[in-house]
């Protein structure tokens, strides 16, 4: 069973979409991750921190499905990071109505002894600083480092952004921001551009219209399922990244092909949590409906010409 | 050998990309249906008209890819149909700067009688009167019959549209003009209405993000191959339509497997088009090229998990 090291946000969430709205519920880069993840045969840990005003269910979720906490700082009396926002109507852009940092503005994070040797450590949306900070707390190179982040911090911390990309193995990044951090608006070259800030591989995530991997001269393609309904788009980003990252630790192959799976895998885990508000479809996800739709994903997007 | 009969305009366009302009050359839906169709092993003719100012050199090329020009009517002292157009920086959208319909104003298309029993129909984009008039003229029903059109049908013809729509088996038409003639957002809603309009296929193209394939309950995806660089996308979308009509009439084989195939090598041809301006990369475009392409696509979109 391979070790997998999260580090994110765990956080409120206020969402309004065209369908209806939630108050504060549960939410976070780390969150999705970890409950993606736990769909895998890994081990896995969340560096993060709250205040004390997150419902004990909430962590109850989180250790029920076997994610170590104790990497996971609660400040007394303090708050918990919350971000509100409404997506408009295409669902496809969002406006950002509140982010209170709270807690978030003084995070030192701190990896459990048990996973400083983890074999993939999933680097979450976060400041780059603290994704630093993690990596560099490590005792030994995992076999896979992945990196999450957002046009963001290419707008308020790029230097320090470009420093934690000289680290890792994988990015993952959407289509817009491969074209910020590069000045290319081809993909193909922008990723060629990114992989010598550091990465060897890099994922552009396009949202409705599936996700790019590239690795040197090569690349893979892996669709989004056509959904009838896309209620929440809300932790789509960060489900992908989990079920990337939980299952190449759990497989620990870290080939290009393998890659290709995960990257199937981490699409079919995100069509899944877009079906309903914030965590609620992830929360009770079976193995019966992950593998049924890999099934729809194979039929989606294998043919059989004949090459010569 | 199977027999294709294409409909659509044969014009000039006058082209400016962010990567430089052209005055007038061969343009037109039927132009590169046909080209790109000349690629299969297929007896192929256009029902078109145009004006004598048409280059010489234009016909022969049409004619030396054995595209059968006895249903291309030529009007003495008239002017052949023309576009200008100018694209934006991301090539995604462009503006009209001219429309003059000249002899298309008048086209009443005579189908020739060797092609009165065509085994597949491709009607490009061009008035629905004209698209249904070409099927009033078949003397059998053909294996396929499939259709183009755009938004501005849409908007100035729509009753027209929707009749010709009835007598049809495939529609090709792209996301945003998918939502348009349905009022769905959502791409499988919408094809399942367009589906109850007529045809039993629906064809999605989503330019780069590549074309989507329904039929009933299946769905299949063919990504774009991702390019360094786009050129002029002109005639994309009728390179991909010519591929996909042109390999169905030379396999004579309707299955919705085999469609998936005819899907991806439309694509294949469309990634060719956008190469260069206008019909120039069409023009000569070898047998191994476009093999080696499909290797690529197979490559871009095949993998290997296991199911359970």
């Amino acid at each position: 069973m391979g070790k997998l090291l999260i580090v994110g946000t765990v956080a409120f969430d206020a969402i309004e979409t065209p369908f209806g709205k939630t108050d504060k519920i549960l939410g976070g880069a780390a969150t999705y991750i970890g409950l993606a993840a736990s769909q895998f045969n890994v081990e896995s840990a969340i560096v993060s921190i709250i205040g004390d005003d997150m419902p004990e269910e909430y962590l109850t979720l989180l250790k029920e499905k076997n994610i170590d906490l104790s990497g996971l700082e609660i400040v007394k009396g303090g708050k918990t990071f919350y971000w509100k926002g409404k997506y408009h109507n295409d669902l496809n852009t969002r406006d950002t109505l509140a982010t209170e940092l709270n807690v978030l503005a003084d995070f030192n994070p701190v990896v459990p002894n048990g996973f400083k040797d983890a074999d993939v450590v999933m680097l979450g949306n976060l400041h780059p600083s603290v994704q630093l900070s993690v990596i560099n707390q490590l005792e030994q190179k995992p076999k896979l480092i992945v990196l999450d982040t957002m046009n963001f911090w290419m707008d308020n911390s790029l230097p320090e952004l470009l420093e934690v990309i000289k680290h890792i193995d994988v990015i993952t990044i959407n289509d817009e921001e491969a074209r910020q951090l590069t000045g290319e608006y081809s993909l193909v070259k922008a990723a060629a551009k990114i992989e010598k800030m550091g990465p060897k591989y890099v994922v552009i995530k396009k949202g409705e219209h599936g996700a790019l991997l590239f690795h040197e001269t090569k690349v893979f393609f892996a669709p989004a399922l056509p959904l009838e309904e896309v209620f929440d788009p809300t932790g789509a980003g960060d489900t992908f990244a989990g079920g990337f990252s939980g299952y190449l630790a759990q497989t620990q192959n870290i080939s290009f092909n393998n890659m290709k799976n995960a990257i199937i895998q981490g699409s079919n885990l995100a069509s899944f949590c877009v079906e309903k508000f914030g965590t609620e479809r992830m929360k009770k996800l079976s193995k019966e409906e992950t593998n049924k739709r890999l099934h729809q994903f194979k039929e989606l997007s294998q043919f059989d010409i004949e090459l010569q």
